[in-house]
């Protein structure tokens, strides 16, 4: 048992965890053999006060650990499985309109560049965020939000990256501060004005590069709209070269570097993360053996994306095995877009990395706790249930953790709690 | 517009259908290029008496069709997309207890050797089904039909085959007969004896084929449980020739045939689906050339489970287009079983089929409607929205049918009607 002297009052206490994952125990991402390591207690208990976890282990020793009062809320949790909330490192999850359309085109064998000249791809993103209103953004975006919550879902990072303007661009960021502002789940905004490059600029794309460096990254600094900021870095899109120029400036102005590396062509973008700290490194179906290297020496965390693999219909997926072989700390995301995941579930996330990536079970829910928030480099408030981080957990219909990528398909989420309330209760733990 | 004289009064009226989907127009399963065909009416509207559908087709049309009353329901469906209630041909629904340790064990690169004698496999939930109360399983199994229910389900095949005895067999089937007797959702029960070699039975094979032909099907067929009975073809399993002899048994019984059909190896059995003019083969991931011509030329339906090739981490999965192509009628089902595919939701059934077998948006729903309820014979009752068929359908959250396999991992039904009356209401359609 964890629990440390306090003043806060208990305010809920979740008794009766048939498998308290806590996730406890390790500083930072997790690697190699330690993402199997869950920090599992049997007949565990949690308890909370002032959103933070009070207590956490036995139930004998987390009820005598804390004081509770006629307020206290006390949650049975029948002998079910718990995890820390689950966290999504990789989203574009604020867009104007779904792209079923070109889903239904590439099945239908058209190429990228065929759906492209139809008028598809990011640019069509791009041209409908530019028409939209920032009320319509919000409602879709709150929608989606929503959506992920009720999956388990308690900590997203959301992108900019379809206005790739200045204008547009900062519609698109102040529309996730606003939804940070007063949405229940946490929001982390990353500024990704290089997604790709705009129709204005296709002819000078080295102008674009430096209008992105002089104009939109102080711009986003200025207003604080973006933690972090990310490049498209791939073939056809950003070189390693722009890429680095881009996150360079971005640091400067105090935004850390993401990147979108190696996910179509082994192109130096792991690499390139490597050399400059970034707190991930996402997509990967293509890294080099060389950049997997760089990936283990650097401890940047690889964000894998699987539910984007099946969507584009792609045969290869992210050598998650290698990376986890290779020392790399790996993490999920839904990357949850219109274009190539229409995915607000982080359960069908942990389906695919067991079923296709053969993840193990213990894998994956690292994958998507701890190891998730140490993409967003948040490992210290979220992602994992010791006393003094934010009380965020699941309580799952399953009573073995192993169900949760095995029985895929259904929402598996019976409650959730942020911040320590209860902000989801659905089927038999339903209020 | 299709309506017909009727005196029924009409109990409901769905309109503001802004896609109706209603699979009307052929006769039978379809084939080839007809898979593509929706029925489809924009605008649309759908009244229904005494469970039955009384018309269908544009909002005016049916308007002006039917007699309303003062007790007549009419839903707003908001321009959302109405389609058939979802049919699931191919489910192992009924079974007491859940096999995540086996997933978890071949993500680890167990062999299904290796599993079974760690006590896995289908023989696991033999053992488990045999000890099992009827109570238990029946509670078990509602709470599945249940869930297959809000994602959509409406009419679902459930076979035996965990129990292997006679005396377990019935108990399993009489479990299934109960559930059809009282839950809303219309259960087909399939007689699958044929499962797998019961321990006690393993060095006498043809001692239990014998059993099954004297013993077990004359049984079920007395007490007229099963419509269909089915066999596990393949190598080590049961032989052609031995499912030749038990599924010919069971037509003079009464019950028709259905085939597990070269799932892991090109065995045969789809030739032997033909020959004996089943109902459906399912599987068929190692269907052969002769085996898919015999197909097409015999009209039996081809009921494929990508769910199972993804759950069990294989690479190669049945070939869709190629069937498709051969003029097969193509079918979807769950294959909802604890062992290889542990899910309700015919939803990440269409997503998977669109993704991983290529399918398009409108071969997936007429695979998972009109051809799934001719794998059940059903098709002149279900799987379709025309004059007398049972009025099943399924409201969804989404604006372009295209949206339901491509828009993943969560559940897109907004309501669910069965036999004419609202039985799912979910989000902003929820009661």
């Amino acid at each position: 048992m964890r629990g440390r002297a306090t003043n806060y009052v208990t305010d809920l206490i979740i008794r009766n965890i048939g498998q308290l994952i806590t996730m406890d125990g390790a500083e930072g991402p997790r690697v190699g053999p330690s993402m199997r390591e869950l920090g599992l207690v049997e007949g565990g208990a949690v308890a909370s006060g002032n959103g933070r976890v009070l207590a956490v282990g036995t139930e004998s020793e987390v009820l005598a650990s804390v004081d509770t009062g006629p307020d206290t809320v006390v949650i049975d949790a029948g002998d079910r499985v718990v995890t820390p909330g689950l966290v999504d490192p990789h989203t574009h999850a604020v867009f104007a309109a779904t792209r079923e359309g070109e889903f239904a085109m590439r099945i239908e064998g058209r190429s990228y560049e065929e759906i492209a000249e139809a008028g598809g791809g990011i640019r069509s993103s791009v041209r409908s965020l530019r028409r939209a209103t920032a009320d319509l953004l919000r409602e879709n975006g709150r929608g989606t939000v929503d959506l992920m919550l009720e999956h388990g879902t308690t900590t997203v990072e959301i992108k900019s990256g379809y206005g790739l303007s200045l204008e547009s661009e900062l519609k698109m960021l102040r529309v996730i501060s606003e939804l940070a502002d007063t949405h229940v789940v946490d929001i982390v905004p990353t500024f990704l004005g290089a997604h790709e490059f705009p129709d204005e600029w296709r002819d000078d794309r080295e102008g674009y590069v430096d209008h992105l460096i002089d104009d939109m990254i102080p711009a986003v600094a200025a207003e604080e709209l973006a933690r972090f900021c990310d490049v498209f870095c791939e073939e056809g899109v950003f070189t390693v070269e722009q890429s680095r120029r881009v996150l360079t400036a971005a640091r400067a102005h105090g935004m850390e570097p993401k990147l979108h590396a190696d996910e179509l062509h082994s192109f130096g973008a792991a690499e390139l993360a490597a050399e400059l700290g970034a707190a991930s490194a996402d997509h990967l179906v293509r890294v080099s053996d060389e950049g997997m290297a760089a990936l283990a020496a650097s401890g940047v965390v690889a964000v894998l994306l699987p539910g984007t693999t099946l969507s584009l219909g792609g045969a290869a997926f992210a050598p998650a095995r290698r990376l986890i072989d290779a020392g790399v700390p790996v993490a999920l995301a839904t990357d949850c877009n219109p274009g190539s995941s229409m995915t607000e579930s982080m359960q069908i996330i942990l389906a695919l990395a067991s079923m296709v990536l053969r993840m193990t079970p213990e894998e994956a829910l690292v994958a998507a706790t701890v190891n998730a928030a140490a993409a967003l480099r948040a490992e210290n408030v979220v992602g994992s249930l010791a006393p003094g981080r934010q009380c965020d957990l699941v309580i799952w219909e399953v009573d073995d953790y192993r169900a949760i990528p095995y029985h895929y398909g259904v929402n598996l989420a019976a409650a959730v709690v942020k911040r320590g309330s209860v902000v989801v209760s659905r089927g038999s733990l339903a209020a």
